[in-house]
């Protein structure tokens, strides 16, 4: 059961409490999409210049990601973004943002994407899910991520993207921000009369609150010994949220999920998110298993049950 | 199985966005006891001014606390703490803190309470706590709540005082100042070094998480629908988290607990401090029953279970 992931694949530097890259791959839909292949085939859509690195290619495409969704602009040169975090790894500062051939980006979906049943809407511009949503026939779930930038800027644009998506995953202070409301059970009534049934809200270090229907459920975040890098973390929990319900083969009747099967999903994006913090950038994908998954999977349950 | 509670009985002046109350019963002993009650027969030590209310007395006493250790001193006044909350409540400002007869507090344990065998020492001085702890004669579990002050600057004093305390409760950033250590894994492992075999980190919102041995268990915070003041909300997670581990009569052997009933008892003392916030210091206490405990209970089952 393939997803369509969309986003940004991109080089980034990165500066953290435990050291420094100045370039290496990333991106939003390159950490959904690594995230996802555990579970499910995944189809990319995205743009990089011809300054893309062969390795990196061939490292996603290694991890049964279908690749014939990136575009490739000749003569241009890949967005690169550079940050800069806090002691703590709470906070981080933009050192640069050069969107390069990501300024253009227009997805287009090659015909073998547009039957995929999931799609996952990394963290653009809300015209631009909204067209992506549109270019697929029969999707059973569609969603994805969005940020303060276009909650603010974009409002309108962001609200008749949001009326055609399932779910929505973003972070605590986006949904107070979105919704208006400082109490996060209000806040997740609201947004979801904007349109998405199921809700996920990201809470960083402290886990994450999953809301549909009436129901919901709460996680706490995984005990790290050491948090090397947290850039890709959130993206990391849409990949395993939406890659576990995919292969489960998750088909909504009228708009409902199982709870049981939404639960689990919050918990391996929890797993995913939390290996993703364990090593610069995607290295930890270089050489985790499924096992390791499952592994940790166990984990949530022991440190959880009562 | 009865337990002893030494701390602060006060009247609080608190505002918060939901209101504002001039003057009503506070203190950490307070909050503590009326929680614990609800579990185990609780024998108070505090002292208080001749402007002690009798309704609060009557109201303390009809909730199975014993009040003998009570002190009452002539002439002089309760003490008084006044502050006021941030919007979002996670920031509070102290605006007046009078200590009055709190000031010469020396907690003498009447000879009916030296038998009890649990003991829970609420924030007071560390050399204070510790004079309590030798006054007890057979307890099967003591320890006690700490603050930033004494973490500061009374540092010798207070890990003095932890080397005899079986557990410790605080929240996350002091078990940071008083560790050293950022990771909440390490700073677990460092304090636990220092004396207690238990300890639990109050996050507020986010849950609170317990380390024994070398296992530990994360519970995430109760989503309220308003949180109408936060006040006593700490005392009450540690009234119901001994008074639990009191009615369950448990003993350790080798300092050992079992596992499932400290992750019950970390559930407990949630349910406790998320009732205490619905409404204004006190109060919420004043109807409160074991049934509608027992419940909330229940529904951190159903919404955390997986």
């Amino acid at each position: 059961m393939s997803i369509v992931v969309v986003g940004s694949v991109a080089y980034d530097g990165v500066e953290t409490p435990h050291g420094r890259v100045d370039r290496m791959l990333g991106g939003a839909a390159t950490y959904i999409s690594l995230a996802a292949s555990y579970f499910s085939p995944v189809k990319l859509v995205a743009v990089v210049g011809d300054d893309f690195d062969a390795a990196d290619h061939d490292f996603l495409a290694g991890r049964n990601i279908d690749l014939s969704g990136l575009e490739r602009v000749a003569g241009g040169k890949t967005f690169f973004w550079q940050g800069v975090y806090s002691a703590d790894m709470n906070d981080r500062t933009t050192l640069r943002t050069d969107l390069n051939v990501f300024a253009d980006f227009n997805p287009k979906l090659p015909d073998g994407y547009k039957d995929s049943p999931y799609l996952l809407l990394g963290n653009i511009q809300p015209a631009l899910q909204r067209s992506v949503r549109e270019q697929m026939k029969q999707t059973r779930l569609a969603g994805g991520d969005t940020m303060n930038y276009w909650i603010q800027d974009y409002r309108e644009e962001l609200l008749a993207t949001l009326k055609g998506w399932d779910f929505l995953l973003i972070n605590d202070s986006e949904a107070r921000m979105l919704s208006g409301e400082a109490n996060l059970k209000h806040a997740a009534r609201k947004i979801m009369a904007m349109g998405p049934n199921t809700l996920v809200i990201k809470r960083g270090e402290y886990g994450a609150m999953l809301f549909h229907n009436n129901q919901h459920f709460v996680a706490p975040g995984y005990l790290l010994d050491r948090v090397c890098d947290p850039t890709g973390a959130g993206d990391c929990f849409a990949g395993g949220f939406l890659g576990y319900l995919a292969e489960s083969g998750i088909a909504p009747g009228g708009g409902n999920i199982d709870r049981a099967a939404l639960a689990r999903a919050v918990i391996f994006g929890s797993v995913m998110g939390s290996f993703c913090c364990e090593q610069f950038g995607v290295d930890r994908f270089r050489t985790l298993t499924r096992k390791d998954i499952e592994a940790r999977f166990r984990e949530f349950k022991s440190f959880t049950e009562f």
